[in-house]
């Protein structure tokens, strides 16, 4: 049976704390115990601790962070629970494929699962900071689910690929890969530079953004980009920095700062 | 997809009424709608209700008998959930073989799917009135699983399985996307031109080359790029060609061949 301690499950914005136990409740149930809470509506909550029943340990322990970004800069993959189809289409996952990524990452690096709020699910800029979306299959008629059953059913589905052999018969991508992962935090900062890089070129208008660094995290969040692609990335954006800056050898004149 | 009208949700002896609400509208996120209530402890009730959020419908409609020997008396196929093995071993199911067997069924009978008590679930008798047991894999350090939140674990199953049916349960990411996916001689031109624009910028030297453009190669292929990514991707690489020239801001100075 797998480990499950470098999973992460995250709520964001929860409103009412009796999901916040329920979902507790539902994790321990399948064997799961880290949850970190971003910016609950009312935590710690006496609701929480009667519907977490004998999950309190659960609710004692959990994080509470002020942004997602701040909850996954530790995480090298990060799965977000999405009911809806984007403007912008992002890699999508049902929650058995979901299940499948997660085993094959967890033995490695920090996983987290992201569940947005009851009413709105995650915002657009929550859902660009995930690498796939996963999205329970429901009735056409009415999605919305309950946020403690979207965990159930996500922490089911772990739990079932971590009890069967299948994950063995077909090894995912990553656990052959020779570099690790690069985390949240590291990604964040060449996305960072990037934007700075394609500012400094008159390609990228903050002003006019066109979806840009949209289309730039959903090419970049598909790839899964490791360690060594990230220090080769940011390498490259660094060189075309020193050569705009003056230095190339076009110019062949030092600036006066150098 | 079937059609799981002749599928009967069957809660025995329920305390809370919102875990009646929240097992309605578990079930009709999943596309069931027949719900039984035997001697349920507080009904009807505006909690039930309330927990129900838009599935209010099933609850209005649901059957209340004295009974589970009434509940399954139109029922050919009846499988009950149960936490604990017991003293009488008896056929037993996990959640996807569980629905299976329903939808095997579900053409040409009714089925019933039956949970009990929340502290006790189904006792002894009651589980005897079933031809199959289901249950649902949880930890061993804690099995008991919130009411509702079995019933949607089993109704998600029995969903999952006839959308499978219907070979529609994961969608190849192509189907859902946005635009057009690159043609191999597209992306070609892009490594050319990245390779270029790397020279340029004093990244890459191509006598010394550090398994540089295959480390490239190796990062953009793990995803299938679209058409409108290469377009941005070579508009970034031109831009910075036209600044790394001499036309950024910093120099001023117009090259002689421009």
């Amino acid at each position: 049976m797998h480990d499950f301690s470098n999973v992460k499950v995250i709520l964001v914005n929860t409103s009412h704390p009796g999901n916040i136990g329920a979902s507790a409740r539902a994790m321990k149930n399948m064997g799961l115990r880290n949850l970190t809470l971003v910016q609950p509506l009312e935590f710690p909550s006496g609701v929480a601790v009667g519907r977490a029943t004998s999950a309190t340990d659960i609710i004692e322990a959990a994080s509470v962070v002020d942004t997602l970004q701040a909850a996954v800069a530790d995480c090298s993959l990060v799965i977000g629970a999405s009911a809806r189809s984007r403007r912008i289409p992002w890699p999508m996952l049902s929650p058995d494929q979901c299940a499948s990524k997660v085993l094959a990452e967890l033995s490695k690096n920090r996983v987290a699962l992201v569940f947005g709020r009851e009413d709105a699910g995650l915002n657009n800029e929550e859902l660009q900071l995930c690498h796939y979306h996963v999205q329970i299959p429901t009735d056409e008629g009415y999605s919305s689910l309950n946020l403690a059953a979207a965990v159930m059913v996500i922490c089911y589905e772990l739990r079932k690929a971590a009890l069967s052999d299948n994950g063995r018969l077909n090894p995912e991508e990553d656990e052959l890969w020779d570099q690790a992962k690069a985390t949240g935090e590291q990604v964040e900062h060449f996305y960072e530079h990037l934007q700075r890089v394609m500012i400094a070129i008159d390609f990228h208008d903050p002003d006019n953004p066109r979806q840009l660094m949209q289309r730039m995290r959903r090419l970049f969040s598909r790839i899964r980009i490791d360690v060594m692609e990230i220090n080769i990335l940011r390498g490259i954006l660094s060189n075309i920095e020193n050569h705009i800056k003056g230095t190339g050898q076009d110019t062949g004149k030092p600036r006066a700062d150098e």
